[in-house]
């Protein structure tokens, strides 16, 4: 059964699911779209998922839309190593570093990355206030990596997964020219959290790692 | 071991793991919290949850709080009956109609929901527009529920336990005296979304639902 992924270069939701499939080693087809020519907005996309998004997996017959969903799909058809937990308890915690991510980060990212991206009109104000708030959030992150090196278990779990692609996006974000004078106090990142910056550094060693980078990221670099 | 949930009345996070807990038939002991009284930013609860929210899970010594994070320990922990899946393709259906509606639907309701419990201001204009753009989700799973009678797969799942809830609270939202004249459509369920309906009157039959029913509505019924 081939497994394949159909994603959109930069998109933080894709970058999950295949950060997902190098740590569990699972060969895959990648098939890149391209948002720019409406990719995700033709019919055969469409068909995979109405809402027109992306990351989709296809494994054999079966078709998965929602990030989470699909982490939660592989981690159990497939599941070395593990990444949703050892034991109830550690499940516990790494839903809850998801949920917590879900729930009161990206609200406050998204103010920051999508007009950063130029998908709203950019609002230094709003951008500001949200930077403070998510400061209080990246504080919680720092103290959580410094324990064991790991956002919520000792080891890499899917909430590390999860996470890091939303991280490398909103620094991506804080260094756009239109946004670096509004000084969001996130570059660089290694001030004022040494901690996650390490952090970043293992996932990005990861083997495969370099599969998942978006390819347009590298050419704009 | 004793298994203590901390919940608030009317919290549909809260309400969706008394739900679980009632479908697993675990025993529990429940601590109910008064928001209007400050409970929830008292010491003690900030101590279990900085955040200051609601539900929060005791199982010994072990402490969680968010509601899906809750859900998914308990149900790794005490696995009978499953509510994440008997198989991996299972697991994948109902976390991803539980990110939809995390995603999708939440963010919505929300913006009729609070207003209405006064939590926000009133704003009719964005109400309304948010009721339009429910509906096509409400549709969505109107049709999801119409093929075996629940959310994400052909028995009940903790899709349905985790969006059963925030059924409950819009249809109450709607039913306020400031929010009836607006013309949500929304009232009665049944008329636009007969299996919805149906849906819940399957939930409501659930052993143990009285106990989970938010005390406050009771009484204000």
């Amino acid at each position: 059964m081939t497994l394949e992924v159909i994603w959109g270069s930069g998109s933080p939701f894709a970058w999950r699911v295949l950060l997902t499939l190098e740590v569990k080693e699972l060969g895959y087809e990648s098939r890149l779209i391209e948002f720019s020519r409406g990719d995700h907005r033709s019919p055969e996309h469409l068909a995979l998922n109405p809402r027109g998004r992306v990351p989709v997996l296809r494994d054999g017959d079966y078709v998965l839309s929602e990030s989470l969903a699909i982490m939660a799909y592989l981690d159990r058809k497939y599941p070395e190593p593990p990444i949703f937990g050892r034991s109830a308890e550690e499940t516990g915690l790494i839903w809850k570093a998801i949920s917590e991510f879900q729930s009161y980060v990206w609200p406050l990212e998204e103010r920051i990355v999508l007009p950063a991206f130029g998908i709203r009109p950019l609002d230094a104000v709003d951008m500001q206030a949200a930077a403070g708030e998510l400061h209080g959030e990246l504080s919680g992150m720092e103290q959580a990596v410094s324990r064991g090196g790991w956002l919520a278990v000792e080891r890499l779990s899917a909430a590390d997964l999860a996470v890091y692609p939303f991280v490398e996006a909103l620094l991506r974000a804080a260094g756009k020219e239109a946004v670096r004078p509004l000084d969001l106090g996130l570059l660089p990142l290694a001030g004022r959290y040494p901690a996650l910056e390490s952090w970043r550094q293992r996932v990005a060693d990861l083997p495969g790692y370099a599969r998942t980078y978006p390819p347009h990221w590298r050419e704009a670099a």
